[in-house]
């Protein structure tokens, strides 16, 4: 029997504003057992960019990282978000260690191919060292892990956090009963974000090709959904889109593999 | 018999220019057997700030850390210059893994009580924990350092590396025989920086005192040495303040207690 655990990632306004960062890590904090959290950073990054006098530019919702972007998102990722993440969960006890990719060398990637978009400094993931994570785990570790991979080679590459939660997740898969939570503003995948009654509580790969169809699932919901469905076909037991409020996982919508 | 193990400290210009950070590694690299790199990041962090418009007050050489600075050495200590060193550690088959003094809750500390000077979100050390840092050096991972630390109660300290440095190396002397090498731009020190035949080979208290006394150490280089006697006086089995040409710890000064 494998031991079970969690792997909540969350992403958006939650980690960014101090009212709803401190809500969801009282939450994380209660949760029993080996857990991970995997979060994004994007707004901030945006603004302190900003702030240094450079231009955020995203298409298809990704951002496009030349090598003052990776700059920012490197210290605004890996040091900002981050280590104010862990060191808020060691105040609840919590034995939290931040890790980008390049730490422990966990999760490498290579620079995405400029194709009709050339992103930069991206990262699309080779390797997740599922082995090494449950090392550190199995001494009462917390990874909190920033959306960040490196290429071996030297180089640090922005990755998409939702991406590095299901390659996360899968790599775990071999080690414990996974549980992965994708955590947003939203209960979950909803056909009308203004009525709760709405929400869509599974999707399956028949139902999400309806749901693609009608529009009720477009823009930043497709790659998140993409990669619940990687996570669930590839050994994750259980797969959930939910907010933040939700994270003892039984409400949200579950993939269904 | 304890295991040997090199703990090197760098800082200045060193981590800071690309040219003598490569010639670094390289070296950092070469060292065989158990190891940690702990480093600095003021001038990057000055720079930095200055781009924010934030402007750096130092006191007695020391950074005055209010919540404004306080974000900026977190993201630029504990992402951009740790992860850059991390990912180029990897690229060189050493398997780097970045820590703050919240990671693992390796160093704690407490803000530095307001005296003539108030130095804001500075960090002095309470606790390293010896324990949990061999754990994972013992997992065949290279601990990279940035003079972070935390208070527990949710908050980053602002710590200065060279502290950093002794109070790590004390703590592992439980477990290892502690080779700790402060490396900076010179051979050692000196009596006159200018001329390599004046470098002062070994320190003792009682030497110390006239090299005080005499004015041929002032400056930034008296907490460098007091870290140094600290180590030397509490279990670390040798001192070395060097070059970076010379991290092999033969030559430059040793600190004897």
């Amino acid at each position: 029997m494998k031991e079970k655990i969690t792997i909540i990632k969350v992403g958006g306004k939650i980690v960014e504003e101090s009212g709803s960062l401190d809500n969801l890590l009282d939450r994380f904090a209660a949760i029993g057992g080996n857990k991970v959290l995997i979060h994004g950073g994007g707004r901030t990054a945006t603004a302190m960019a900003a702030k240094l006098g450079i231009e955020s530019r995203m298409v298809n919702g990704r951002r496009i990282t030349d090598e003052d972007m990776l700059q920012v998102v490197t210290m605004v990722y890996g040091g900002l978000v981050n280590k104010n993440i862990v060191a808020q969960l060691q105040a609840r006890g919590v034995n939290a260690l931040g890790l980008t990719g390049a730490d422990c060398n966990i999760i490498t990637a290579h620079k995405r191919p400029a194709g009709e978009v050339d992103y930069g400094f991206a990262g699309d993931v080779d390797h997740a060292d599922g082995k090494m994570l449950a090392g550190l785990i199995a001494q009462g570790l917390v990874p909190v892990i920033a959306p960040l991979t490196h290429d071996g080679r030297g180089n640090m590459l922005n990755t998409n956090a939702d991406t590095m939660a299901a390659e996360t997740a899968k790599a775990l898969a071999e080690h414990y009963d996974v549980t992965l939570t994708y955590c947003f503003e939203l209960p979950g995948v909803m056909r009308d974000p203004e009525r709760p009654e709405s929400l869509i509580t599974s999707i399956t790969r028949e139902s999400y090709k309806t749901l693609l169809a009608d529009g009720t699932v477009g823009g930043g919901m497709i790659p998140k959904i993409e990669n619940a469905f990687s996570a669930i076909e590839n050994g994750v037991k259980e797969v959930i889109i939910t907010s933040a409020d939700a994270i003892d996982g039984i409400q949200g919508t579950h993939i269904v593999a």
